[in-house]
């Protein structure tokens, strides 16, 4: 066994109680959850009935247990904590390295609801970490204390449906700064965001929102590139869901899924009015905050696809073992055997490719691992595509119903190719920064 | 231009008028369908209510415009005509070759309501071909006939959930055959199928069941192949849906889309009673049908992809050419270009595969053709997957969303690949025939 | 069988015969040929005793038995043709269309000997129609019709060390024009080309060299491409290989094959002086003609690629039925098989393409074509190549050996993915078209 | 920078010191090598005297630096060394695990001459290997101690022409044993085997032969694998190149490269006579030792394969920044971009891949991580293919000529997959492996 899978005896001990919680716990559940889903229809998919309460029930031993915010890098501020809470590990050694939360992610990835039981799933997890960087106390205390105690949910606005979006800096959101009679600062929100996840979820609380800075005079996008918004421009503000103007207009699908109650948003921003205490970090500074936001959600996504591929496989390899065609095992084709044996070589790259990016977070910060976490956001879904898709072959019909998780899994993969960030624009990055290194390796030698 | 895509002028003329129908009228009538049913959710969602108007309105436009059952491959017995029947072709020139009628399902393929509206789509092609070949006058007379004339639609029921059935002989559906005191032959039909695609549809009054036939002694399936029940064994029958006993126990979903009102169920057979009426060409010969019956179906599937992947082609074009980003339209971006390049290749080989194998066909026979027949189903789908696969990561994530067909239509390719037999089976079938004229050629050579 | 692989009676007896002699007279002298070569080392590899004496015989029985110039699209003119010259097709029925010569031209590309045989190899076909379509009279008397005889073998020199000759503008060779005193005006030539194919072998006559027209001031290219020197500026001139100042400076190895006497090499042209009749349809109009030239010659390497893995693919099938492994013979095992039928689609896929794009040229022109053209330059070598592959694997150590004609084929179709612009030149292309068809279709629904 | 990558201060100096030696003495003295031999023809290139002086000196060298032998595992016996002796390592801290090795192995794989020059090459030190773990005290000191010394050097000769080598029990060669008057045991060898590699280095000294045990019945080979040999009747013994009967039939070439003078050679064993003393181990434990010997050199293979790929990545880098095509540097091209981003994706994977295998062996032994031996046995050829293969690529018709190192390595690493059993057989033992732990799991469900 690789050292990149090496584990401190707490996080292993961790690491084997997780794994009994999502084998023996989350995964029995899905079915319920579902079913409970199915229940609703139309709008009613989105309130809060439609939350199955098998997910409270796991939270709650989530938490009882100790899998709890594990994604959080450092111990929070005093206070947002209170004398016995239990919402953040307590002792320091809990306290994870990408790689050992890495390893104990991909756990969680396994099941679908897992994630949301450990209070580690996407977006809140990168909200919680924007907020804990650069939140105020007073935004820390309003809305990241309900969020690290699995209170309440949250979205994170930045896709439009008018714009490409794989080019960040090409936001229409604006963000209007008025200064009133009085000299006190307000801002109006105007804009039409998609793809917002958990926005439609009825527990969400807050969104948070990406947007130009609107400066009175006309921003035309020009074809041309050169009079482009700057990335200077963007601003990150925080919106509660309740705020007036701010209206989730439709739930989008993902190939057919509407992955109620929780889902895809898209929202129409009319009018927003906020105040100063609304903006994070400062105006113009939403590049920023964006980038360092996907940083890890990027390698998070990674780490539940392996999880996700890993049980597919597992499922896959089961199934060999009990079907039978033409008067044998499907395993004792060979056929089917090469799939087994590429499958088995996808995973094992796609989770040492996860682990060691996670790793050289833990060396050289998310800035200086930049290179390699472009490098796994296009290669890992794509590895654990492959292992998923022969999964769905081998299952046959089966495959692709609602009856295993795979089908479900492979356009949740498919959709990661595009999250985020498409493959194109990360594999751009990568080359630039590759040429770069090549360069001075170049100059070096004169 | 090839020759493979050569047309008389009458079949020119009426492809001209097709393409007219299906891109003027078939397209937009999509969003309305979808929104139609979209109104409907449990149980309604198979009702008849959840009908949508617009496909009765596009059977009579097409009909009328003589779009109608274009897939018959010659001309129907007189006893299912009336004299002025506009329900089939009424001028011999319009009995359409496999490859010409190949152009024009291809047409029909690029919107998911082409195919019905012109009666031509599955799994009513194939059974109306099994009833128009193998069916005693009355079984044409009471089932063919509302059939041709768009009347009923029906089901082909073979698939089961407990064996693999990329083994066609791994059937475990029984007919029990009991002969009376009176002497009169009685079956009794047990089983349990699935992806019995249209089985819900409120409009399906019949179905095509293949069973093996119950001799009395067990007939346990040993691991080791060599008791396995023949080929000889199975026999088709024609189960009226209102017949008690047939019961579809859910509807099944592909990827997260439920295809409702026509569907994909899974049936459960009680005790069916039938008479001797119900059997199609005798006891023993369901293999022969069912393999009649798929080998046009294949490549009717191949057609409609290649449609349905030309028109994903031609949005993904049209974005390029409509998008920016990074100050550039995405088509000037090189990489984009390479992927437009490697779709057109693709889309080529998979149109004159999909016509060249339909040539095949018409020269040889179903028969003779069988080896190119397996070559498409495995390749044409992965071919044209492709390209979609492609259009969907330019569109990000309008791509995977419902907003255009492209989500809908990779997931529907994917299962393609798995429909009417697994890749794994039709390679093996397609290696084998290589592999005698292979022996033949070494032979001749001594 | 297709209709693309349909012939007139005529026509059809010839592929019968030619398949004859390639399968029986060609390819058996392989191994002769072969041996032959491995007898000379050093500078006498390109020497004429090098030339293996069976390649003259299988010339005189090929032109004996009318596969003579087979690439030839209409009747030569008068001037090039005696009485009862054998040298060109006699009935009017033998000018192929480009459709009936690629299936010919699969035929001769089974065997690395049989389009020399036929006098039907590059660079002379490129050469040959170039001097039939572009030559004056007296350049087609002194250098087309020993070409047409099969007594003089050319060179065509494009491709330059120095510069990426993906883009076929990036030329450094220069042509100088100077006029004497007395007012005639002579070409001074100068430069450095590679990948001169053929330019070694002994009985090479002569060269159509491409170069830049150098009017004397400096052209230094400039990285932005705007200063580029102008495609109107190339000019093609005829080069006997005995002019002073002409040298081919080393043989160039592909993948360690240094396929002598006819090979590739590195040219130096030192200061060659040229007079008028040199130059061919006039300065500045090289680019017209090394398109024109390439168009034809992109798709006869298509046809051999076809031809080459066809043979490779029927070894492969042969092996996997008198090999054993574990047991049992190679074609017993499934994955064996898988690699079977993927193959025989890749090969259909090939062919297909490459005959309805040659179809594409005999009904719309090259030009009209060139869509088509760039399409299956890059797709062919592709599929073509990894039907090769295959068989390599199949073949295991004999694959990669000199034993068969696999190894070979695989870098020879590696080659081809370079060779006339490399595949990333010609999808952009292709993609440009398609873009602007696509522009068309937008603009016309306006 | 992963952990996998982590070393000791000591091992990472000389690690350093490597990476210089290789960068600036081998990868330079790799032109001269390649001309020195070119000068040699036919038989000459496997004399003495085409063995190039300068992988003498870069031995002399890498002794002298310490960069010796540093393949092995542990210190050697004492009776294999003096008492100044530097052909091994003397500080104990230089025995290097498989993971530390691997890294230096990756460096030693950039140059084709580094290994030799180290005396870390194939198949050196796969029978160093068996000889330090199996040999007699007299073996060693005969045969292992000038191999040590790289006083010599030795061939492996397994692989036979008439069968398929896939299967390791599919030998041919016998060794017959006999028992004189006196009751001395004589052995005769009797066979052919092919893909010797180095069996005709005029240096080689010595061969060790795998061959069945031949007990006087005949033991025909039926093809239904019943009666087969068992893998008990594999037997290696040592044979002295000088031995009678012993001939080097003719070297083979691999797409075109004899490798001269080490090269591939095809070797008929003709009644070769031995005694006892020739018997690695005991009669029949041949499959033992040939299993044993592979492990490591598998391994091996994919480190200086990931070595070979990694040089090729930066020629590309490096071109790409120095080459324009259409204006603009090919570095600038989006498509090309996306080729470097796939292959440092793919590089990354090959590295984290071998290393990670390398850290099992060191771990679990060989034994335990035979799973993931044969996992990277398949994956990693294909990997470091792929980049060198874009990099051919990039490079155009300088990437598949002699100037630079790319099309060498492309076709080396596409005999890999190949050499010590095709893909296919590993993948069928990886997916055994794989299925054998799931039956496992399952088991322990219940």
């Amino acid at each position: 066994m690789s050292s990149l899978l090496d584990l401190s005896p707490q996080v292993s001990a961790l690491k084997d109680k997780l794994e009994t919680f999502v084998n023996e716990r989350c995964i029995p559940a899905e079915g319920d959850y579902e079913c409970h889903v199915a229940k609703f229809s139309g709008a009613d998919r989105w309130s809060i009935a439609a939350v199955p309460p098998v997910i409270e029930q796991l939270k709650s031993e989530a938490q009882a247990l100790g899998f709890w915010n594990l994604f959080l890098p450092r111990p929070v501020p005093d206070h947002l904590m209170s004398r016995d809470d239990v919402s953040v590990p307590m002792a320091p050694s809990m306290y994870l390295s990408n790689r050992e939360y890495g390893i104990l992610c991909e756990i969680m990835g396994r099941s679908t609801l897992a994630p949301e039981a450990c209070n580690c799933s996407a977006p809140d997890t990168g909200n919680m970490e924007v907020l804990l960087k650069h939140g105020t106390i007073d935004q820390q205390r309003e809305y990241l204390k309900p969020l690290l105690r699995g209170f309440m949910r949250s979205a994170f606005l930045m896709t439009e449906p008018d714009v490409a979006s794989s080019d960040a800096r090409n936001l229409r959101a604006k963000l209007t700064k008025l200064v009133g009679d009085d000299g006190r600062v307000k801002y109006v929100l105007n804009g039409r965001k998609w793809w917002s996840t958990g926005a439609m979820d009825p527990r969400c609380g807050v969104a948070l929102v990406v947007a130009e800075m609107d400066h009175g005079q006309s921003s035309v996008t020009s074809p041309k590139g050169k009079d482009q918004p700057k990335r200077g421009n963007q601003t990150v503000v925080i919106v509660p869901m309740s705020r007036p103007g701010i209206k989730c207009v439709r739930p989008l699908t993902v190939f057919g899924y509407d992955d109620a109650p929780h889902g895809h948003a898209e929202v129409l921003l009319e009018n927003v009015e906020l105040d100063e205490s609304a903006v994070i970090l400062g105006e113009g500074r939403g590049f920023e905050i964006s980038q360092s936001r996907l940083g890890p959600g990027r390698i998070h996504h990674c780490m539940r696809a392996v999880g996700l591929a890993a049980r597919c496989y597992e499922l896959m390899l089961e199934r060999t073992l009990t079907r039978q065609a033409f008067g044998k095992y499907l395993c004792e084709h060979g056929s089917c055997r090469e799939l087994i044996a590429d499958s088995a070589s996808d995973l094992e790259a796609a989770r040492l490719l996860t682990l060691a990016c996670a790793e050289d977070i833990d060396r050289l910060g998310a800035r200086g691992a930049r290179g390699k976490i472009a490098l796994i956001k296009t290669t890992v879904p794509e590895l654990t595509s492959r292992v998923i898709d022969r999964a769905v072959q081998i299952f046959g019909g089966a495959g692709v119903s609602g009856d295993f998780p795979l089908a479900r899994a492979l356009v949740g993969l498919r959709t990661l190719r595009i999250a985020d960030g498409p493959d194109a624009v990360h594999k751009q990055s990568l080359a630039l920064m590759e040429l770069k290194k090549t360069k001075k390796r170049m100059q070096s030698r004169i």
